[in-house]
């Protein structure tokens, strides 16, 4: 592989030096774009009182651990789902359904910190990138996948009841950040990027040496979110996408250098992006080409392996957001610290991996677009819309013209303030329909009321169904928006009512049969083994079925609450006083909670999701008789 | 104290019967209203991207336990602050300077329960009633001040900073519920309500015999967060309210009964709302007519004492919202079970307690407005705005018409669904302007897209500047709105840069003292005391102070970050991969953590607000020698 630096057709290497604290804190919002799109209100993004939205969106809430299920054009927050976080509501984190889900996929050496400081799992995650299970190249409304970067996990949510149900940590990479699932024929794999480079075997004898660490791309098997295999890399790795044939995966690396400072790791003017050859990979897995470590086939695709696995393409210093175009063909690659974009043709990459061609001949053009393009999104009709974080510009530009080596800069749009992802309405699939942009902002500055110090972020909506690019709407969002994508309602088909047969309460379903107990309707007294106890109980507005139980001080409590209305909406809550206990029980759910009830005397018990005109009636005792009573 | 049931005006006893279920289901949406205001889509409230709103919304969250701030009109959620919850983004509930706020006002055998699970705090919260501070009858943006229903408690939010400073738990009373702040001369008092009987000493002696239950009315002092005093009541609190005067404040019971299921709290026909005497309980605090419990001086304000401290006035069955009119004169009962809300004029409560006047001549007018009255809201011109629960309703009535024995009714309009409290611009001061109406729905139904069998409730925004009320957004919220204040934007002047000075990090820069350590810069290498380590370190965008620093396995660390950037909007965060630690550090605020180095190996932190172009390059690694090395 030879170096391709005299190919580039672009360098800008320094423009991010010592002054870059300084260049970015001008920058903000000082706009320096041709076009500059109007500000006026579209009547459109508003919706009156009733009327529903035409899309779903799914949102990442950064370091704030949840997914969010936004209405788009209104930008309504209508759902938080807890997944890596705590959630105060709805107990996830606390409930054992929740525990389950969120301790199963932790490796024991995670399990040991934890329990080391009395817990059972992380409090906190940093939530980036939901992306739909795809199937033939669109949404198919089963799952999200989502990563947290914080602490090297990926999770997945269910559609059709809007909970996470899985939850992975993954063994010998760091800090997960790029996300995305296999587009074709269907996914199949959600691949995942570890972004910071460590030892491969952590245990402390590598500490500072650098020169020992490395990166690792994994794939996971979507359907049993079991890792399925994982790539050593050369540099780092950022964010991911994939192909539309189900041939190819890509990641972007900013720090080819594997620097350990800020100097290091800007040092290069190129950097790259790894190609990933999903067949050959298999074929190395099938073929017993791998190292086996934490239970995971690892195959060896860095530079200078002479093997198939991977190829490494040259781009401009520092490559961020990587986007696969509907037209199934071209790749966005942002070039962060070069004002570029580099359009990596996937037809060429068969040649690449046989040899025939090299690296950069894969990519077809490289347009200069403004200053730190981060992200590219697409509506479908040949056109890109790329984030310019330092100029706080969206610029919509055409693909045909960019590959004819003509200005492709159809416009430019002031967005408020420093924008990172974006994303259309149905954009990273090849049913991009071309309605709906939005830029998610890392600064909001003078955008809202002042909140004091934290200030929120901003997602703007674009209205682009008529060619051009008008700003509609500022939403303030907390803490990160990170990443989103906006999915047809259609799509998406949640029911109103659990199925009394989830999967999530197997455990409780399985204790109640031992326990002889109809998990459904009940007991009328604890079951007592040893010093545990088991509470089973049902709701019906505005009644819980046992109005007292009576436990031992000491006692290891257990109790389970099973939503009996079947009406939509009615979701009721069981919270234990001054027992820390909260959860939500939504219609013909069951969730259940452990705890040792140290406190003698008498606990109320009530329910805290409102039901009922009654609501506020709907309580019972908990009576601990204290220790030698 | 005779009997007077013979004076009222209305009873409707039995209305929530044993169909109070089918009841409640079938008016759902069903309005019944004489006049329907229109839905349409009122320009005024869509802003135009990056105009203002008009008022700070401060809102509850219910058992999300966070308090919010909107921006009202828009009815976007522009901050989210961590009060009672865990909060993975601001690392509220994990940093040293959290848990202080956290666990500072927490009784002793709370914290004995906590530390039985591993904990040093509650995990959940049910946030209620955000009130801010008062100065002559108005806001005064010192405070806001909130309660938690699952683990009595009370918070108070500092309007400078909008963070959580002080939460205490209180003693003697069970899941406080009402609050309200003092209005005149000033806040002065927090009056809290323990909604749930218990025994007064209740360590397991007394179990199932509620004749030795009481309920416990407290009032906190707003400046200290120090209890003043409490008193007992007789039959449950729920919520409350007080003077334009300094003299009084009274709370609703719905449960006079003291029963403890729901046939026994809904049996009467009457309950009642307590009236407190301020002055005469000073007074029997100062002569020492008082038990001390926990600490606290408890006054005995039971029916039945012989004592000036309280008067129990009849009400028909159950009221629930009591909310004072901006005329300073006229307090609103609402009634709940009965279709009623009862007029109470407070200058004839000087009468009441000198024995001159019947309780009930209190009441100088009781309406029949509709099904399930819950509160009342006020716009300044002599008109209210009473929400009906189960019509799903908003009536607009005139005060004086009601005092005149008319028909007070001027208008209903239709709300989305099951409306519990509203509140409308500075309403519930003396300065009510009449420009906005919220309606908190406890369900939103099919309002929105689907999101599974747990579905948002809905905040819906009306229009009654023009005299009429029109229906102009519908807001999903999660998990509860319960309650808001509507507070005009100039009253409200956060910092937007911590002063260097504040006394949230005091622990941390007296530690930072007795290590020789500048806190604002930091040290190059970590204070080894034992196997304690303290690791100081700041942030100046794109990066750390230290790029790397090194401890010993099994180590328990301190890390203390000082953002020393100090420009609008550049918060940095602090993210210890793999150790499930995160917090947010804002400009110029010191942020502090503790956990044991469990794990050997390289781990990396990382700054997670985003900060710069460079932000993803802001990180370093923390090198944990293993144990033997």
């Amino acid at each position: 592989m030879k170096d391709d630096n005299d190919k580039l057709k672009v360098s800008r290497r320094g423009l991010f030096g010592a002054t870059a604290a300084g260049a970015v804190i001008a920058a903000t919002g000082t706009g320096t774009g041709l076009f500059t799109g109007t500000r006026a209100h579209a009547a459109g993004a508003s919706l009156a009182p009733g009327e529903l939205d035409e899309y779903y969106g799914f949102w990442s809430s950064g370091q704030t651990g949840e997914m969010r299920i936004l209405g788009v054009p209104s930008m309504r927050e209508i759902m938080r789902v807890p997944v890596f976080n705590r959630c105060s509501a709805t107990g996830w984190g606390q409930t054992n359904e929740s525990l389950k889900v969120l301790t199963d996929g932790l490796l024991p050496e995670t399990k040991e910190y934890l329990a080391a400081h009395g817990k059972k799992t992380y409090d906190n995650g940093d939530l980036h990138h939901p992306h739909m299970s795809f199937t033939d190249g669109t949404y198919d409304g089963r799952y999200i996948f989502m990563n947290d970067k914080a602490n090297t996990r990926v999770a997945r949510v269910r559609c059709d009841v809007m909970k996470c149900d899985k939850i992975i940590e993954i063994p010998n990479a760091h800090d997960i950040h790029g996300l995305r699932p296999q587009k074709y024929p269907r996914t199949g794999y959600v691949f995942a990027n570890g972004e910071h480079e460590a030892p491969l075997v952590n245990d402390g004898q590598i500490l500072d040496d650098p020169s020992q660490y490395v990166n690792v791309y994994t794939a996971i098997d979507g359907d049993t979110m079991e890792i399925a295999w994982q790539v050593l890399v050369s540099g780092n790795l950022d964010n991911t996408d994939c192909d539309y044939q189900g041939k190819y995966a890509f990641s972007t690396s900013y720090n080819s250098e594997m620097g350990m400072n800020l100097a290091d790791m800007t040092a290069n003017e190129l950097d790259h992006v790894v190609v990933f050859n999903l067949r050959e990979i298999e074929a190395g897995v099938a073929a017993g080409d791998y190292q086996e470590l934490n239970g995971v086939k690892v195959i060896d695709g860095r530079k200078g392996q002479n093997k198939n696995y991977t190829r490494y393409i040259p781009i401009p210093n520092s490559p961020h957001g990587i986007n696969t175009a509907p037209d199934g063909r071209h790749v966005m690659i942002n070039g962060k610290l070069s004002p570029t974009v580099s359009v990596m043709d996937v037809t060429k990459l068969d040649d690449l991996f046989a040899g025939n061609i090299e690296p950069r001949d894969c990519i077809v053009a490289e347009p200069e677009l403004g200053l730190g393009p981060l992200h590219t999104a697409f509506d479908g009709k040949g056109n890109c819309f790329t984030t310019l974080f330092l100029d706080s510009q969206v610029v919509k530009w055409n693909i045909d013209k960019a590959l004819a080596g003509e200005d492709p800069i159809l416009e430019k749009v002031d967005v408020h303030y420093q924008p990172g992802h974006n994303s259309t309405s149905m954009g990273e699939t090849k049913d991009a329909d071309g309605k709906w942009l939005v830029s998610m902002n890392k600064f909001s500055k003078d955008r809202f009321l002042n909140t004091g110090p934290l200030k929120a972020e901003n997602e703007q909506l674009i209205d682009i169904s008529g060619g051009g690019m008008t700003l509609v709407h500022d939403g303030p969002t907390f803490a990160e928006p990170h990443d989103s994508i906006i999915v047809r309602a259609d799509i998406v088909n949640p029911v109103n009512v659990w199925d009394r047969g989830d999967p999530m309460w197997e455990e409780a379903r399985r204790q109640a049969e031992a326990d002889g107990v109809d998990l459904d309707w009940g007991a009328d007294e604890p079951i007592r083994d040893g010093n545990k106890v088991r509470v089973y109980m049902h709701s019906i507005a505005p009644n819980f079925s046992l109005e007292t139980f009576t436990v031992k001080q000491g006692d290891e409590v257990t109790i389970y609450v099973t939503n009996m209305d079947d009406i939509d909406d009615v979701t009721h809550g069981f919270c234990l006083s001054n027992f820390g206990i909260a959860m939500e029980v939504a219609p013909q759910a069951t969730a259940s909670v452990t705890f040792t009830a140290t406190r003698p005397g008498v606990h109320w018990y009530y329910c805290q999701w409102f039901c009922h005109a009654l609501h506020m009636e709907m309580r019972g005792r908990m009576f601990v008789e204290p220790t030698g009573a």
